[in-house]
This record gives structure tokens, C-alpha cells and sequence, in this order.
């Protein structure tokens, strides 16, 4: 039994969709984010960042979105959505995963968050940059998926519900995921399938469905 | 048959130091980062993001430092660079590598860059700000590390190089990695094994020995 410390449509959201597409008995317990609840010592004690999600597996808390996608897969081998170690396709969604990990999902915090990056005067500049990062991102995706139908060739893995997740963050912003036409087509293959409508539904969001 | 496109000290050490700890046969091609070859249409095609490391595998090209040094330990299992999927050891090998390439990478990238987060004008304040969320992670590193002798529990496994790495671009900033005691005789254990010498001498690197 695994269980998921989450708030609706953060960065827990991949973790809480791979545990539905595995099947994984699971228990869901809500953060309040607004109210601070990720910053009380009881919570830090899970989660030394003082973020969500946190999983604890086995007993133990573990944290970091997409090192929880990744060991829920590499726990669950018959979900297949992790590929074989030693294809192109298992290289390709390290490659894809840490690359969202390390370059837009850093951009992402800066866009909601420019606080983080520097002082207060600083946050247009700072959102500007950030949403500078996150369109060249599509570009390339876009460009990747004019070829193939998935980030790592003809099948799902962990890398491309993380691609969706952060797709979604951007639905507001000037130029969402969806403006870029084959990562636009890409994301609606990802949200076609039955386990994306359950994932709103239980974390109570109506918005891109 | 690898082939490491790299620069000395760069992200692409950590991947160069993984090459020699699986005893893999490799290629070292360097890349003349002052003088822009990174961004040039010939290596972009190769590594669409314009940076190092790009590792060839199989004739065709990946890019993300975290990515291409799991998918060399996953590709030389009998390297033990990997703990086995399933165990605590591998779910922290995932949680400490993604913390790394999402929290501490990209602030460094600010360290250096600050160009990169924000208007020139703002340089001194993300450069404040990226301070602290290094220091911040060293110090989360050192109370781990006066519990376990490495990240993931009592051997080495890929994001303990990660770690090392980033610690080594921290030595001339205002309180280097080594400022933390436990982290600084982990630190010592790491750099203590016979590849980082070889890493360095392939590298032409005489600081932090």
C-alpha cells in the first residue's frame, strides 16, 4: 500500500496518474498548500524540501515527482511504462525525463513563483526568462513529435506523463502547450486515455479535460 | 564503442567519470565551449539544447547529464553503480538524482549564468538567490550524510557522482560544499577512488585533487 501526499494539479499529479495507470492500491492524503501545511515540522520531517508530493513506500517517505514516477514504474515492470534497460527507448526517457526535470520544471517554479529566483523587482524579468525557457521546450518537443507518437518512439513511458503534467501548468499562459500543433495532438493521445479523466476527477479539477 | 562529447569541469564530467568506473571503451571528442562549437548547426544536430555532454550510444546521440550517466549504469549492471530495481537503495538512488538535476543543477546554472534567469540588471539578486538554494541543499546533504557514509546507504551508486560533481563546482564559491564536515569527508571518500585521479589527468584538471 502506497501513500501519496498530494494537492490537486501540483506537481504530485504525475505521480497520483502513474499509480492509477499501474493499478497500484494506494491512499491519497491532501496538503493543504495555501494554509502552509508543507512547511510544518511534522510534514518537513517527511519531505526535507517542504513540497509535494511525498510517497511513502514500504513504510519510508521518498520525494521528487519524477523519482517517484520512475520507481513506482521500475516497482511495477508489467505496467511497461518503463522501457527495457539498454534500448534506445529506456536511454531516451532518461533523457526526456531528466530534461524536463532539470530544465522546465525549474522554469515552470520561476514562472509561478519569480520570488524564488530573485528579489521582488526582479519578477517581470524573471517570468519573462522563464517563459522563454518553457516555449523553446515545446519547440523542440513539437519538432521531436512531428516523427514519432511518443517522446521515446511508438509507446508510452514515465517521460511523457511527466511531459503532460507540465504541458498543463502552461494552459494559462500566453502561449500554452497547445499552441505548437503536433505537441497540441500529442498531449490529446495522453488525455484520451480513461486513466487522465479518473486523475481529475478524483483530485476534483475541471479545468483541461 | 562511446563517444563523450565534452569540455574539462563541465556537466559532462560526471558522465566521463562513469565511463571510467564501468571500464567502458570510449571516444573523448572535446567541444570548445569559449568558442561557441556548442552552439554551432553541426553540434545542434547532435544536441538540440546547444550544451555538453552529448554521448553517442549505438551510433545515435543523448544528451542530459543525470540521463546519460543512468543509462550507463543501467546498460553495465555489473558496474554496481545501479542498486537493483525495487529496493530502498535504488527508489534514494532516483529521489537524490532527480533532487539534484531539479534543485541544485539549475541553480548553479545561475551561479554562472545569471543571464540565463533574468535581465543583466538583475544578475547580483539571482545570483543571492541561487546561493542560498545551493546552500540550502548542502546543508540538507550533510544531516543525511551523519547517518549513511553515501546518499542511497552504505555503497556508492550514480547520484553520489552527481552529487560530487556539483560539490566540485561549488569550491570557489563564497561557503564550498566542503564547509559542511560530513559532507566534506564524503566528499573525501568519493574523490579518494583511483578514477577521479584518471578523471582529472584525462581532463587536464589540477584544482580540487
Amino acid at each position: 500500500m502506497y501513500r501519496l501526499y498530494y494537492a490537486p494539479g501540483a506537481a504530485s499529479f504525475v505521480v497520483h496518474w502513474v499509480l492509477l495507470e499501474i493499478g497500484a492500491p494506494h491512499e491519497l492524503i491532501a496538503v493543504d498548500l495555501a494554509g502552509g501545511q508543507q512547511k510544518t515540522a511534522e510534514y518537513l520531517r517527511l519531505n526535507p524540501v517542504g513540497v509535494v508530493p511525498t510517497l511513502i513506500v514500504e513504510g519510508a517517505p521518498l520525494f521528487e515527482s519524477s523519482a517517484l514516477a520512475m520507481l513506482l514504474a521500475a516497482r511495477h515492470p508489467g505496467s511497461g511504462l518503463l522501457p527495457v534497460a539498454g534500448t534506445r527507448a529506456a536511454d531516451l526517457n532518461y533523457q526526456w525525463l531528466f530534461h524536463l526535470a532539470n530544465s522546465v520544471q525549474p522554469a515552470f517554479r520561476h514562472w509561478f513563483h519569480p520570488e524564488d529566483a530573485a528579489s521582488a523587482d526582479c519578477g517581470d524579468s524573471v517570468k519573462e526568462s522563464a517563459r522563454g525557457h518553457i516555449e523553446a521546450a515545446w519547440g523542440r518537443l513539437d519538432a521531436l513529435l512531428g516523427t514519432q507518437e511518443f517522446l521515446t518512439g511508438s509507446q508510452p513511458a514515465i517521460a511523457d506523463f511527466m511531459a503532460v503534467m507540465l504541458a498543463r501548468w502552461s494552459r494559462n499562459m500566453p502561449r500554452p502547450a497547445t499552441t505548437w500543433p503536433k505537441l497540441a495532438a500529442y498531449i490529446g493521445r495522453m488525455k484520451a486515455r480513461p486513466t487522465f479523466a479518473e486523475l481529475n476527477r478524483r483530485e476534483g479539477l475541471t479545468e483541461w479535460l
